[in-house]
Parts: C-alpha cells; structure tokens; sequence
C-alpha cells in the first residue's frame, strides 16, 4: 500500500493487506452516540469495537452540561412528579418546530414516542438524576437538580403551537459540566457489557467492496494502519466539524462568527467525511448552533434587544440560542441590549461585556450608540407603553418577562460583532434514516454504513430552534438506534 | 449486469460488458456551460460526445433573457462605448460581495481577470450583441438592446464598496427570452466544430475504477444502457435541482415558498447526484435564486416595503432577487410593498396581485391591514421626512428612487405568502476549482471528473447577491474552463 490513506477516499478490500482486527460492529468515537451504540449492539449479541482518537472515552459530551431534552408520553417520571403533563403530540410539535424548514418528521415521531422511555433507559445505564425540579431561566443548571426550562416552549411562537413543558433533564452533579459524570456512566457501561475501546485511535479512512458496500475500516493506533473488518457494519459516531476551521469556512461560514467552539477538540468532520467519501449525501451543512450568553442573571432578559436601525427583532425571552441567531444576522453586526438600572447586571457568563451607553434618559443612550434621532427613543416608548398594560404586539414577549424600562440610568450592553463571546457547533452532517442508515443521493441506503450524534444532521438541525438537552438526546437516542440496526445485520465473512 | 443503474451509485469499470462509445470527453447536458465547454474540448483537439437528456440543444438557459454579466479589464467593448469604465478591481470587489459568506475568492479573480476577454469570446462564437445601451430599471429588456443595469451596483451596501457600472450584457433579440437564440448560436457552434451531440440520451450513472477516478457513464439511449468511455475525463453540466421537489424539500426547503421553477424542464439534479455518488462534497445546497417581481413599471420601485410589525427591511432599489429574500423571511411570511397614487400601477408580471389595502390616509391603510395602530404610520412619516430631504438613513435608498408618498389614495400590495407568484432556481452544488474539477470531502480533486454551470457551485452562490447574467455569465465561462482542462488530460486507454 503506497497510497495516502485520507478520509477523503476509501479503500478497496481487494487492496486490503490482512485484517488485523475482525469484529462484528466497528464504532468510530467513543463519545454519546457511540457509548449508547455499543450498548445496545453489544446487548444484542454483537462483538463491538470502540476507536476513539482521544486517550480517554467521553468525547465532547464530557464537556457539555450533561442534560437530555426528553418528554411525551404524558409526561417523564419526573415531569409527572411536578406536576407536568407532556403529551406526545406537544412534544412532536415543538420538536418539529424547533428543526426549522428542513424538519425530519420519521425522526420526530420516533423520537417523541421514545423519549420519555429513552430517559429511563438512561437512568437503568447508570446515568444519574436527582429528581428535582428548578424553576426560572438558566443557562446550565449549576446546581444538581433535574428538570428544568431548557428551551423555547415557554416563548412565541413555540409556546402558541405547542403545550409549554420543562423538558431539559440533568444528570445530578453540582456545578458547571456535569457531561463529564454523564458520559463516564455510559462509558463504563458500554465497557461493563464488553465493548472493547482502543484509544489514541484515528480512523484514516472506510473500506469498501466492488459493490460499494462499507466493509470495514482503517485506523491508525500507535503508528501503523490497522484493518479493522466490520462483520455487521460500522457507525460513524466521531462528532461534527466546528474544530476543522477550513471546513467551517466552507460549509457554514456564517459560524466563523462565533470565536468559541463548543467541541472537545476532536469535531474535525472525519466522520462526516469519510460518509461523503463512499457517496453518502450530506444535509443542512450550513446550520449551526449558536449562543450569546446574555444571561444569566435572569433580570437581563427583561431587557430589550435593537439593531441600528433602533428595530426591536426578536423576544427576548426566547431561548439564548435562538436570540444569538437573531442577533448574529442584524445589518452590519450590531444590536445592543437596552436596560434600565433595577435590571441591569454584567452577564454572569461574559462580565466584561462591552457598555457601549449609559445615560439618564434614553435620547442620551440614542445619541451614545450614534443613532438616527429619534430612532431608539420611538422604540423604547412604544415598548414601555405596551409592557405596562402587559402587551408586547409586535414580539410577544411573554408576561413574565415583560416591564418597561423606566428608571434611569439606562444602559446599553453591545453584542455588536467583536465585542461578544460567541460559542457554537455544527448541525449539519451525513444524511441518514432513523434507523442510523446512510443514505446517498438517491435517498438509498449505503450497504454497512450508519452514523449518529453531530456527525449525522439529527433532530437539532436548525440553529434558531435548537434546545439545550437536544444534541445529547439526540446522540444518546439514535446512537442506540444505529447500534441496535447495525446488530441486526448478518455477519458477513 | 442485473444491478439497477442509479444516479447515486457508479459501475465498476470491471462490470462495463463493452464500450459501446468511446471518447476523449464526455459531457452530460448541452445546455450553457456544456456547450462552451465542448467548444473548447474540441477547439484543442478532443473528441467529444454531448449526452442531452432532453430531444433537443439549449437546455434551461434557452429560457434564460440571454444575459452575461460581465465588465472588468476597464470595460468591456460596449461598456466603454457608452462612457462606463470598469475597472477589474470594482468587479472582483462586487462578485465578492455577491457571493456571500462563502463566496470563492479564487473563482471570483479568475473571472473578474477574464470577464471582458470572455464576452468578445462569446462574440467570437456568434452570439450577436447590438452594442447599444439601455438605460432604466429592467428585469429582462424587451429591446433588443445590449448592456443594462442588472444587478445592486447601484444599490447599498454595494455602491459603497464598489464603484458601480452596468454590467449586463444581452443578446440582440427583440421580446422576452432571448436565451434561446443564445443557445442556439453556442450549441450550433459546438457542433460546428466537431463535437458529436446525443439527444434523448439519460446520464444514468458514472463508471469508476478500482481507484475512484472516473472512467466513463452510462447512458441511456433508446431504452438501452449505452457504456461511454472517456478517456480524458466526463464534464457535469446537467443543471441544478429546482425540477426535484424530493431534492428541494430536502436541501433547500425554503425555496419551496416560490411556486414557479426557472428550468427548461431537466433540472433534476442528476448531475449532482453523480457526483456525489463517487464521492464529491457539495456546497451552499440551501441557497437558491428567488425573485417576486414587483416592477416593471420602475415606478413602483419607489414604494416601500414593510413587514406586519411596520417596518422597513430593505432598500427597495435593490435587485428584485435580493428583495424577494428579504420578503420571504419576514415574520409569517407577510410583508406588503406601500405605495402612493404618483406611482401606483400594476406589476407587469403578476398584473393580478392582491391590493391588500386602500385609503385617503396611511391610517387607513394601516387599519385596513390590522397591523398595530401607529406601526405603519410611524414607519411611512419617517421615511416621508427624511425622503423630503433626499435622505433614507435607515436603509439608504438612493436618490434615484427616493420621494416621499404623500398623494392619495394610497394602497397596499401584498407581498404575503400565497399572494405572490415566486421564481426560483438553485445555486447549490458540487464544490469544484475553478478548473471544473470536482472535489472530494478533503479537497482533493476526483480523477476524470469535471463540473460547470449550475451542477456545480459557482460563482453565484447566495441568493441576496445575485444579478442577472450571472448564472449565464458563469456557466459560459467555466464551461469554458472545465474543456480546456479536461483536454490538457493524457487520454487513458
């Protein structure tokens, strides 16, 4: 073999020098999705073997807040226990919402028929979750407590199509990054029911038969090439490609925006990738999840988002992330969020925010930001004149976070381009069917390939409707999917 | 062979029973860019066989006005004729913002460099142009006058940044639809030179060898499969993917909104869909040209759009395109185009548009649309003010289209969602060099396989920076390139 073996490319199995590792399913990346495909490919029968680049399991899921958007079936253990009622329906019609216009709804349905027992599921796994509820608006919960507000349902227009119910469940840790006990759960778990992990593991690239059928896969351990024969199939678990800048750059230039990436370090698209390079076809490459996190504290949502033009355009008490898309897209970068003294703060999360204003009226904050007269004053008086008869017509706004802004000094905070901390992942990625299958351009099947979690485009596909708990439900769920269809499988020889 | 030939799977060259036609070039589509690039394949040397799937030559750019957009080099001949000089630096700065985030900085300068030399080309090859200059605000001239405003040089944000020059340069040919004389000069020129042409003839699938590189297609012809060897390479110039509703739905959803599809009719994505098969990645799938053409008359250019909370959005004297996606994204898909009794008129292509709203005051107007009271009042008395004064600060329309609405009656036309009838075509597609060769998920060129005109993502490739010609001006060029290229190949046995 003198040739480059790149992700790019796949090999022949006729150019397959020996196999050094026979296994019925191959899983690249030991992160969510590929912990929860190896428990339930290893449950069903299957022999499972792990390559993980990292030099430990947990992938980028260790890094996130450890939180699962489930709910349906009237309710989750722990919805019902506090008195939240959650059907099916509601949940299918949020979630359907929040995937924007290319909205999968096999998936959907599938998902919200299962939630609710997937979240059990991961509770048997060894996941644990306290039970507790956590009223008001947060980030991530820094407490151990479970249920909690993690998205849009609560804000127009999510809240006018489907019934509102807290469906953000976290693992019980205290503090920020509770992901890292979630995932070491999972993992041992897989590893408890006899997966086998290989670390400082790259996969270089797929193998493929005269038919185009994905037999196997080469990674590189300690060196050298390693032919790895997928008896059953192999799953792309190995995350999206916020990491890989010059895949940004071309797919979803737009997130260059946002200088945080929310990644482990190994979202390098090598999945994704390696899908392509055996005709698989790729979808909503150019959605992104995105945050601004303008609170914490809860009183800044009481604030009021403009552009330049002095135009109110989103409200804002809509999730964060749907916020930030907003804000990311006002003409020429610039928005400002306008308070008054008895809700002003720095926000917990970037205190050194710009305060681009500070005045005792706000012809002064206007004049500050270099406004057209008038502009930003016809705005804030037409709000506050609405908030104190508790309407909000143009932005609907919901009642608990709607006030006018009327004790000065007034402020602007400036989430102009440059002077934010913007974070953000990838949304798009190979095509597939719920099942965790492959699909080409022909929306056929790619014989003995599947892919979950980012480096497929899963539920959470839509930058303005993602929810937090969404990736990891997703990768967590569809993980065990691709893991359960690919143990399906006869073992080829 | 008993396998199902299918787009999104190639042949094995070791399964090809025998070559039933043997090339240099193959190109699939003889529409724009595969007539320019047969013209020039065959100009250097190369046989080349065309495989149109339609029964006769043009393809969709026979419906096309027959537009170039081209300038740069200090102007084209017709450019300076008529006192416009154009500088290549201006056109490389305006191609670059009409890219958008992902705009290719390489294809842009190899056009801008070029753009001139290449309308004398087209010349060369017997597309007639009258050589006179029409000035005004036109979609398509009806005249059969050569060079035009078409596009938003004179527009904010581009005049800004770019010294503006008309740029569209159109075929002498009297009515609409010039294109098809076009078409017919440049596929008549193909075949003069040479090149073979096969009509009714499907692009079924792509014959790779045991290395990935492209060997051939197979092609469908009187109901039988017919095997093509291409010994230098296969050019994809099949069109793009409006006519696939399966592939809008899935790739560019939102262009689902515009009913009426701008193909000749074999837009299908065939093209696509082949070389995703052998492993090429594609770009900007979600973008699509749209246009709701709200003028001719230009008059109406005057008026001012607003959305449901009674904003403005856009400079009105934006190119119709850029417009129409601005409309389409506005809150539940309502907006309305404002005018006075000065410049009312109905749109000349959609003559039966919904007058939403008529009245002696904007109160009326205001009422009669239920908008907020005091939204759209406060909007049309700002714009009044500053239009007074020559000035539109919030979206700077220029002078040109600029006046205060104050005759009555006044009126509302409705730009709402299912009252306008919208033009789409997609700007998604294999990402290529601006050699025509397409690219793998790494960035690697795939061996024997070239893309140009709307198969590929090219130099348009944002719907709110598209003119008019670009498409043509765009296909026509890198057709060109992809010929030369692939006839600079060593035949392969």
């Amino acid at each position: 073999m003198s040739k480059v073996l790149t992700s790019g490319h796949p090999v022949s199995v006729a150019d397959v020098p020996q196999w050094d590792i026979v296994t019925d399913v191959a899983i690249i990346g030991f992160g969510a999705a590929g912990s929860c495909a190896a428990i339930e490919a290893r449950n069903a029968g299957s022999s499972v073997d792990i390559f993980e680049v990292a030099s430990a399991p947990g992938g980028s899921a260790s890094w996130s807040g450890g939180e699962v958007y489930v709910g349906g079936s009237g309710g989750t253990t722990i919805q019902r226990k506090h008195g939240f009622e959650d059907s099916t329906e509601d949940l299918q019609r949020y979630l359907m919402m929040s995937g924007g216009p290319a909205a999968d709804q096999d998936r959907v349905t599938l998902y919200a028929n299962n939630a609710s027992a997937h979240f059990d599921w991961l509770g048997a796994q060894g996941v644990p979750f306290k039970g507790t509820y956590l009223p008001g608006k947060w980030i991530e919960p820094t407490t151990d407590d479970t249920l909690i507000w993690s998205g849009n349902e609560k804000a127009w227009p999510f809240s006018a199509q489907a019934k509102p119910a807290p469906r953000g469940h976290t693992v019980e840790f205290t503090g920020w990054g509770g992901g890292k006990l979630f995932m070491e759960k999972l993992c041992d778990q897989a590893l408890q029911v006899g997966a086998t992990a290989h670390y400082d593991a790259r996969a270089l690239c797929l193998i493929t038969d005269h038919d185009g059928a994905v037999q196997g896969v080469v990674v590189r351990i300690a060196g050298q090439p390693v032919y790895v024969q997928a008896r059953q199939g192999v799953i792309l678990c190995a995350g999206g490609f916020i990491g890989n800048r010059d895949m940004v750059k071309r797919y979803a230039p737009e997130a260059l925006k946002c200088e945080q990436l929310v990644t482990g370090g190994n979202d390098d698209g090598s999945g994704i990738r390696m899908g392509i390079s055996v005709g698989a076809t790729t979808l909503n490459m150019h959605e992104f999840f995105a945050t601004l996190p303008f609170f914490p504290p809860a009183s800044l949502v009481k604030g009021i988002f403009v552009n330049e033009r002095g135009q109110r355009f989103i409200n804002e008490d809509s999730y964060h992330g749907r916020v930030a898309h907003y804000v990311l897209r006002q003409p020429n970068g610039r928005a400002w969020l306008l308070v008054d003294n008895d809700i002003f703060a720095r926000p917990v999360i970037q205190p050194n925010i710009t305060i681009a204003a500070v005045g005792e009226t706000w012809e002064e904050i206007e004049e500050e930001l270099q406004l057209e007269p008038g502009s930003l004053v016809a705005t804030v008086n037409e709000f506050n004149r609405h908030a104190a008869e508790g309407q909000d017509p143009y932005l609907h706004k919901s009642d608990e976070w709607l006030r006018p802004l009327l004790s000065p000094p007034f402020a602007a905070l400036s989430y102009c381009s440059g002077d934010f901390d913007g974070h953000a992942f990838t949304l798009g990625g190979l095509a597939t069917l719920p099942t965790g299958e492959v699909l080409n351009a022909d929306g056929q099947a790619i014989q003995g390939l599947y892919a979950a979690g980012r480096t497929a485009c899963g539920l959470p596909r839509w930058g303005e409707g993602y929810s937090s708990g969404m990736s990891l439900g997703d990768s967590t769920f569809f993980g065990r999917q691709a893991g359960l269809s690919v143990a399906a499988n006869i073992a080829r020889d």
